[in-house]
């Protein structure tokens, strides 16, 4: 059960023009499940992405740096093939060839070229490809192809999933209505480092392919790359973003513009849902944690001690407990790997509470205020480490016994 | 239930000349159980110390590093005090104050200068230590005081430990027969950077004062700085190593001449065996885990990718269930964080089975191997990065749900 999560509608999802979706059931792993999606660009939309840090990365991951690098222009991305069942990571060469096979035999049928294809995978990691079912099941996934499948690829892209995520939202740009759909999976193996495992976006905004990049970055960096589950980065996270430019509006070229800040923020609206969707359903996960870290000299610092607190076995096992076990959170800070952090300037908030001042418990703190605010369902760290100006925020979960079960039987 | 513990008869802990231990139920946090121990050295023995690097480190660890600074020569320390139930961490100026209490009054005690005593203490963070109940319990631990009160003080120091964790042996040295004893607890917030939380071993053994620094840490960095249970590194972790001179042998002057080699070999063969008892009887642990990483450019390089497989919850799951989902390891590998780190170099194996040859699953690997080695209750996971002659180990084990029972009913 996620946390909190109110599921869109599918009816409430706008279909972006330019922008269809083919999902079908090829048997990848298991029977009887949405395995495979095919998204289908217009000709003229542009395309950005980011991809995982992990050195480790998948073979779709390395097959779509190349092709987006050879096709920052015309003739452009046309198609996108997502399967889930298995991540094609930990495969070799022999995975490489696999993802390759899948792109020439779409491209086949859309014909297009197979660098026009951008491959995504996820699922169990070292096992190979069984591109011989995602090939025979591309027929039936173009059959369904539609402007209104936005529901169903969210469905499709799923694994230890218990909810799809998917948003959608209307701005004016440049005079013109502007639709923003997206789609995100991921439950387990979070801890983005780029994007997350799998997250689609597309707008009909007219945007520059010269600033795409620029804009899933951007977008990630503010939403994906601010959640963690278990600290575990995953091999395949992707974030892709597409503009189709069927708005006709004046192309937005600059993100600083006007214009472009107002698609910026509305995007990252859109990503931070999805990404907080993904921290709300994650695996076993019954709080949702929002780890908000100020007064430090840099950015970088602030996410080294909201990540130590977000990525505690310790702190987290409180929260699934509602346990006001606080100090754990204090060891965190410590440990977090500031060297010249100076425990006498720390103040801890629990949302509204201040429990620990100057680095010692409050003298007002009592224990009754701290379990109140553990007993909630979401719940608000706040830590004040006076040594500057700077402040980040990052989202988790807790960690149940069910995250234990969830992974120890994930393959059964 | 420890994973192939086996303890210590206490007749087989042999007494150290010159070290004697008292024992007391003080009633710190529970009544009824062992909680304070008070260690007595005669005049003349050399104490090194190693503490967490922690920045939220307790109030006792201050003291004993300053008590330590003062006190590298004559008059020399002379005794130690230990609580458990309360770990003085995160408690401000007030716990500076209380555990300088305690010191005073056992110093009293003693007719001795409070510089004299270090403070130790493990427990709940964040609560402030009952320092009148250690006070009054000072005499009836003094009254217990006996050289063969080892196994006592093993028991007296444990918290969330299921087996008290003590061991002993004896060498011959420049002639005579020298006795090593050491006891250390701890079984979770484990993830020392310098030293468990808390270690203790002595030997009669005639080690010069000005090595003793030396010693403490070279024997730390062999032992407990390679093991992890949680990651969590905890605000009071220490280890001290005492030498009483009583052997009465040419003292030792270097850790690299022959007598200096054979007592660290001969110490740290006992700091391992307790380092590995603290993971063996680690929260809900069910699987004893050494990752062994070679081929590395630099040690620490080969720590990294180490600890990133120690800490993966996913990895750990993995274990627990006896499920070989093997390419988990390799995504651990991937996001340890070597920038350059190439996928095609590395080769996994799990003890005696090559499951992945460069980065991909081996063609001769079947899966009825991975699990055959997954059942057992200890395993080796041992990773080739093909980049170097730099190795390093770390010790670990498995994520169950009791780790998470534990830790969400540990203060209940």
């Amino acid at each position: 059960m996620p946390v909190n999560f109110v599921a869109t509608p599918a009816a409430d999802l706008y279909p972006v023009p330019g922008v269809r979706w083919g999902i079908t059931e090829a048997g990848i792993r298991k029977a009887n499940r949405k395995d495979l999606a095919v998204l289908l660009l217009d000709e003229g939309a542009s395309v950005g992405a980011v991809f995982t840090q992990n050195r480790f990365c998948a073979a779709p991951v390395q097959i779509c740096r190349e092709h987006l690098a050879k096709n920052s222009g015309s003739p452009g991305i046309r198609a996108m093939l997502i399967n889930t069942g298995n991540a094609n990571a930990g495969t070799g060469g022999e995975g490489l060839k696999r993802a390759l096979a899948c792109c020439v035999a779409l491209a086949g049928e859309l014909h297009l070229a197979s660098e026009q294809i951008l491959p995504f995978s996820t699922g169990v990691i070292m096992e190979p490809l069984p591109h011989e079912r995602i090939v025979a099941g591309l027929a039936a996934a173009l059959a369904n192809a539609g402007a209104d499948n936005w529901a169903n690829a969210a469905e499709a892209i799923m694994t230890t999933d218990t909810v799809a995520k998917a948003f959608s939202s209307r701005i004016m740009l440049a005079g013109r209505a502007v639709t923003i759909t997206g789609i995100a999976k991921g439950a387990g193996m979070i801890r983005p480092n780029m994007a997350t495992m799998l997250g689609f976006m597309a707008t009909d905004a007219c945007v520059s392919q010269s600033l795409m990049a620029q804009l899933a970055r951007e977008l990630a960096e503010g939403s994906f790359n601010r959640i963690t589950i278990d600290g575990d980065t995953s091999t395949n996270d992707s974030f892709v973003v597409v503009a189709t430019h069927q708005a006709q509006h004046v192309p937005v070229t600059s993100l600083d513009s006007p214009d472009g800040q107002t698609l910026r923020a509305a995007m990252l609206a859109i990503a931070q849902k999805l990404a907080q969707a993904i921290v709300r359903d994650g695996e076993g996960a019954t709080k949702f944690i929002t780890v908000q870290v100020e007064g430090g000299k840099t950015g970088e610092e602030c996410r080294k001690v909201a990540y130590a607190i977000a990525h505690s076995p310790l702190v987290k096992t409180a929260f699934f407990a509602s346990d006001p076990n606080l100090g754990r959170i204090l060891a965190a800070v410590g440990y977090a790997g500031i060297a010249d952090l100076d425990q006498t300037q720390i103040d801890l908030y629990l949302d509204d509470v201040l429990v620990a001042k100057n680095g010692g418990r409050h003298v007002d703190y009592i224990e009754a205020d701290g379990q109140r605010v553990m007993k909630q369902s979401e719940i608000t760290v706040r830590v004040v480490l006076g040594r500057g100006q700077a402040a980040d925020t990052v989202w988790t979960c807790d960690l149940s016994y069910e995250y234990v079960k969830i992974n120890a039987d994930y393959r059964s």
